[in-house]
């Protein structure tokens, strides 16, 4: 087994399922890069809050210096959330001019910061990846990453806050209001104490500016974004003969592009008449493929963790390509190391 | 840019429209590996046959040896159909022999052979990609791929075959039985001539045999699948108060597989109840993921053709890769040339 050394920016409910995954990863899948990570350390604001995972033996600090400047520590992966984004980009930010590698989840601090993030970890070549940001267990991010340069992609559109989504369908089947909708949420840790970036969308914005970002190479303006709230939909009795649901919309004609995120009536044969409760569905127009759509889980540490994971193991897999690469020259050429970097 | 050869290998639809978007996929993305295609041969039956394309400029021939024997071909680009599947093993694996890269569509020739023709690539140190023999424009093998690496799959199931979904679509919008129905996707280019495989499940089967065998890495025996044939539901009156899908499972227990292929009566709360005409679903459930699912066009020789094309250009990038780290090193090291192989 290789060790892989890693540290957490921030350990929320996010973070500990990553901690678990990483834990128990040596028994999913077939491993073929035979991998075992080591966690050497885990940035929180408050080190005496109580764990649900076992960190005993684990380095925890409020000085995000001691990961930065810790050398065997090559990836790092950062569950911040979005309540501290200024301090979450100045962390990442050092981390990757140390080299090191980035898983992100916090799509808040990225989104307004996407271009420079992107091009930093360029820089230094080093590898970046941020799945979890948008969409939760949908692979998002890789697909359009791999669509947008091989195909045009003319149009988005979708779910892609499962918060607000759980609230309408809890709504929809019971005879209950928003508000009411908002506490069963909270209780079920589907929403945060403030759920109003998701109902009034700028959660879904975040997501938008990153996607139109990665899949049009569109970067939109954060401050131009003006989601439409679904405070207007309160009244559980508005439900009562249609469905409603908050939808974003991103379309390119030319190199003109036009969005909405707010409120949206759907009909029965519409597939988003069935995207319900914590679910995300992100359709796809592009010039060779069509309409396609991509459908998951949307919210929970357990989804987005797992995204989270993958994108850790993509940047193992890379890696790994690089060391068989050197391997394989150094036997031919018999010499003992060489450096090599592919970008 | 540079250039890369390829040669086809079957003709019909699905290959000219490749050929459409090799010649114009300089125009297409960011096209940053800066490749131009160059077809140096095509593989047919009936040389003589019109072509809605312009291939004059191009050897067509009858004898694949000339593909296999011409060193400038680097990639095979098979579009044979279902017709001669025996024909096309041959075929592919002279190809795969004789170190040339292979983009594979045909579904039955492949299914029957498909641990043979992946093991035959992977030794020959050739990249084999097959896209295109599954669910037409959705990346669902790269992604089954990806994840069978790193998480585990229990469930899979959906609809893989479009003109069957095709033809219940249009007995339900219209009031037409399912002969009439099938004579209308004849006339569309949807379903071939004869449709008894896609009515029968057999070519369900096939695409289920792949997925199992990529997603769950359980290789099935085609003979044992038994599908059940659509063909009791060939009477519009049917349809007046249900909706009838034709649908694959497939579930693993420990290492038991179960799996059923046929008529499946749907309700309206179900996210499969507006997956109509020729479009595909497939929903994977995961040990890390939970329900995810996958949807877009399965039939027609545009999606298809767009699955291939993103295959080939991820060969590219393979080898593109490749050749950066080769140079990276000869410059690094003072050397004309070194050859470097991953796998």
């Amino acid at each position: 087994m290789k060790k892989v050394g890693v540290a957490f920016i921030g350990f929320g409910t996010v973070g500990e399922e990553v901690f678990k995954l990483l834990k128990e990863s040596h028994l999913l899948g077939d491993n073929k890069f035979e991998i075992e990570f080591e966690v050497h350390a885990i940035f929180v604001r408050d080190i005496n809050k109580k764990r649900i995972v076992d960190v005993s033996d684990i380095h925890i600090t409020s000085n995000y210096l001691d990961i930065i400047n810790n050398p065997d520590i090559q990836i790092c992966i950062e569950c911040m959330g979005g309540a501290a984004a200024n301090k979450m980009v100045e962390i990442v930010e050092a981390a990757i001019k140390k080299g090191k590698h980035i898983v992100m989840s916090s799509k808040k601090g990225f989104a307004h910061n996407m271009s420079y993030i992107i091009d930093l970890a360029s820089y230094y070549n080093v590898q970046l990846r941020f799945e979890a940001t948008v969409g939760g267990a949908i692979p998002i991010c890789r697909t359009l990453m791999s669509m947008s340069s091989t195909d045009d992609i003319s149009r988005m559109y979708g779910v892609i806050n499962a918060t607000t989504n759980y609230v309408l369908s809890l709504m929809e089947k019971g005879d209950i209001d928003m508000d009411k909708a908002i506490d069963i949420a909270k209780k079920k840790g589907i929403t945060e104490n403030d759920s109003s970036e998701d109902i009034d969308g700028w959660d879904a914005a975040y997501k938008m500016k990153i996607l139109t970002g990665i899949g049009m190479k569109v970067d939109i303006n954060c401050s131009e974004i003006n989601p439409v709230s679904m405070n207007t939909y309160k009244n559980e009795k508005m439900f009562k003969n249609t469905i409603i649901r908050q939808i974003f919309y991103v379309e390119r004609n030319d190199n003109k592009i036009s969005y909405y995120i707010g409120p949206v009536e759907l009909e029965k044969t519409n597939m988003m008449y069935n995207v319900r409760d914590n679910y995300n569905i992100v359709f796809v127009d592009s010039r060779s493929s069509g309409t396609r759509a991509y459908y998951g889980k949307g919210a929970g540490g357990k989804e987005t963790a797992s995204a989270m994971h993958e994108d850790l193991l993509d940047i193992i897999k890379h890696n790994y390509w690089l060391e068989l690469s050197e391997k394989a020259i150094c036997e031919k050429l018999n010499v003992n190391k060489i450096n090599l970097v592919l970008s």
